[in-house]
């Protein structure tokens, strides 16, 4: 391990090797034999695992239940909604057939030709028609409404171009789907999600991000309204971390999902769907790792305390088992998840590079002076800085230092991004610019043939017209024409 | 919801179609637009999330971790492991393109002739073959063992006929893949985890299980041995609710993966795998449920106690929810999800209905007389008696009774297995009793071609060689060759 951590390509050398070699090295995941499909190694399907519990808190507190619906998809119901098929009728995988043969050369299988399905079934890419298509049994009155699930499932997308994490063919997800009586109602709960995303991003991922609403050329294909939370990653680009969308009734004319209104007249119902996905591992890797490996905000890290033992002989290790055990239950007792690690078929030093790789927020060290001085030295995963403290109380001052690297990586990540941030005021300004990277705030003038010309002349794109903050109308850097605020532009994952 | 569970069958008139009845009326699921796939709605949903929290912990505490492999796997790797791709070729979904285009008549879509796929991909029925074919990268020497993976995650097997949880063309499961040294360490894990099966099974689901071992016949394909838990239903019919394998080297050898042993020569790996899937909710319903819905074990009820108030007025509501309040949050401190239904839109009479269906159970009313005397009427769904109790010390007692009903309902299946239960010693005999149904104990000579016959004759398999109990030798029935020890014979689902 420590031969392979040096291996790793350094982020000032090749940013995007970098996080290729990171997510390979750290164990979090690897190529699979099924093109453009990764595995999700046990130590990365971890730190999803966390992401899970913790969102799926959210979404319940916020008053929505799980379900799960067909991986399958007939062809007929993905042209449903013009917008939609457009959208994702274009890279998906199709099922045609239901039954394998054995061939002539009886060496291997083939597709029965006889088992031709009569309508091709797709692997979902995102399943708004199959659950409106649902939807429609289970919804007659107001009184049938809201419904607010939740689904937690793998989606497949044929990718030409994939990255681990970042943009895979098949990826894991949540996806929410809800149902309102009102406009209202449904754009309230699209702005609801927009915030949990947000809270969970920033509390839990320390990840900073921009909360704000996509121009029409970046917009999901059905909706009305999109949302987004973008986060900078360390090589100044952007990346979309979760969206939200305000469907109006769409989907329902699609489905034809009518109910009856408090005034007893039928009307289509009102929708809403978001998600976010295993790309989410992509934004927390590349927002805090650094050239030693990952760096993980102790809110989701497998493993926050890794503690390991120097001895020479039994006697000493057994010692400092003694010192050890206590602490390791108070932490435990705190809910603070420790390993002690006392392998001895591994030397020290690759247990610190190992746990340094793996982005372990603290380590602990107690050797034989250790126990006679009433001692253990700390080092800190976010700064790598080491220091000695004494064993007395130890659990408490750990619990305290797992809050302020939490803060620490955000306030990082949050003062990288602040610093990569510029107001831009002509055309030419921005071309220079986008080369350095970062978000870019402009004028625009609304249109998206402005947007497609920049897109085309830079690789820049709008990630959104923030929620927050100046809203100060000015002119267009490229058209001259009026902007009512500016936006965000930048390049992205 | 009254008037539709007057609609719903009786077990004794039609047991299967009671059960379908159940499943939709009670909310757990309903059939899909795919053929074979159903949907499962967020009650159902919340009963199985229950099962796999539980499930995931035990398998954690069994030292077992969670991965994600791909859902897709190339055609070509089925076909490897000779007796895999017999058992599970035969019903795929088989992927062979990747695009879709609008058709000629721009009224819908098409799949694009020319995104076809060099080699055939399969939705995954099970996933050895990808899981093996990814292990290769993994074990290179004894110190890489053991592998200890499970993965939660969706399948397809194309299945003619379908019922609902009890065998569906998608399914959702957990399937564990581990990798060992040495025969006797896979051996122990494929036991190990038919125990942990068991347990749940007994403990949670308050399903009693028979564990044995399948025969030849029944094995999973590409198994050596295949172990089971048997459950009975009320019907008499046995239901398969979890199975292990040792898989012995034939997957390490159809993947090629060797290892360096403690004496330094290369050998193929070791392998077991076992799942469970939501099959289970299929027994967790057969096994407990009446003619006024669901019952539910405690240890898996979404709402283990449903408190529904009787009131005239505002003032009343007033004066229960004063007295509900703190009970509720004493219960809750216990860890039991409690329910206050205070909705006015809704009469107590269809509250009442509705929870039974539901299988909540026990059931708090409280009125204005209540109130006055300190006292709460209490219904437990499992006997259906109402009794009623002092509010002084209600929580420590619902807490009790919640024990009580999971161990009666365990008691009351338990019991009923066992009247279901008997040796029989002729074939004349027991082509009589199969028809009763329920478990023969039978003497059978250990070949395929006797199993065959009786399964042709009599629709009756043999469910497992028992584990434990009577282990002495006889003559088969239907050969009188010798027999080891009595086998069960059962119809099944």
């Amino acid at each position: 391990m420590a031969k392979e951590l040096k291996e790793m390509t350094k982020r000032a050398d090749n940013y995007s090797q970098w996080y290729n070699d990171l997510v390979v090295k750290a164990d979090l995941a690897e190529q699979s034999a099924v093109r453009g499909c990764m595995v999700i190694k046990p130590y990365g399907y971890a730190i999803w695992e966390k992401m899970q519990q913790q969102l799926d808190k959210m979404f319940k507190e916020t008053g929505h239940v799980n379900a799960y619906f067909p991986l399958l998809i007939p062809k007929s119901f993905l042209s449903r909604e013009a917008e939609h098929v457009e959208g994702f009728a274009k890279e998906c995988a199709v099922v045609t057939h239901y039954r394998l043969r054995t061939n002539a050369t009886h060496d291997g299988v083939e597709v029965d030709p006889s088992a031709k399905l009569e309508e091709e079934l797709i692997i979902r890419p995102t399943s708004e028609t199959i659950i409106w298509n649902t939807y429609k049994n289970w919804i007659n009155s107001y009184r049938d409404l809201p419904i607010l699930c939740n689904q937690w499932a793998n989606v497949f997308r044929w990718e030409m171009r994939t990255r681990m994490f970042l943009r895979t063919a098949e990826f894991l997800w949540q996806e929410g789907h809800t149902a309102h009586a009102t406009a209202e109602e449904a754009q309230e709960e699209a702005i609801k999600m927009l915030n949990v995303y947000a809270d969970f991003a920033e509390k839990y991922m320390a990840v900073p991000v921009v909360k704000g609403v996509k121009s029409a050329n970046e917009r999901f294909a059905g909706a009305l309204e999109t949302y987004t939370i973008e986060a900078m990653m360390q090589d100044g680009k952007a990346l979309q971390s979760g969206t939200s969308h305000f469907l109006g009734q769409n989907f329902a004319k699609a489905f034809d999902v009518k109910f009856l209104n408090r005034e007893n007249q039928l009307e289509y119902v009102w929708a809403s769907s978001w998600g976010v996905s295993t790309r989410l591992m992509g934004a927390l890797i590349m927002t805090h790792s650094d050239d030693n490996g990952l760096v993980l905000p102790p809110h989701l890290a497998p493993i926050q305390v890794v503690i390991i033992p120097i001895y020479k002989n039994a006697e000493q290790l057994h010692a400092i088992r003694e010192k050890v055990d206590p602490i390791v239950a108070e932490l435990r007792k705190a809910g603070i998840s420790v390993k002690f690690d006392d392998a001895d078929n591994k030397r020290p030093g690759f247990k610190f590079a190992d746990y340094e790789l793996k982005g372990v927020p603290v380590r602990l060290v107690l050797g034989a002076r250790d126990i006679e001085n009433g001692t253990v030295e700390i080092m800190r995963r976010d700064t790598l800085e080491k220091h000695s403290a004494p064993l007395e109380g130890i659990a408490q001052y750990v619990e305290k230092l797992l809050e302020d690297i939490q803060e620490n990586i955000y306030q990082n990540a949050l003062k990288q991004r602040e610093s990569m941030t510029r107001e831009v005021n002509s055309y030419d300004e921005f071309k220079q610019e986008i080369e350095k990277g970062g978000f870019l705030l402009c004028h625009w003038d609304g249109t998206p043939e402005t947007e497609e010309k920049i897109k085309e002349e830079t690789k820049a794109t709008i990630r959104c017209i923030p929620l927050d903050g100046d809203k100060t109308p000015g002119k267009c850097m490229v058209t001259g024409k009026p902007s009512a605020q500016r936006v965000i532009f930048a390049r992205n994952y």
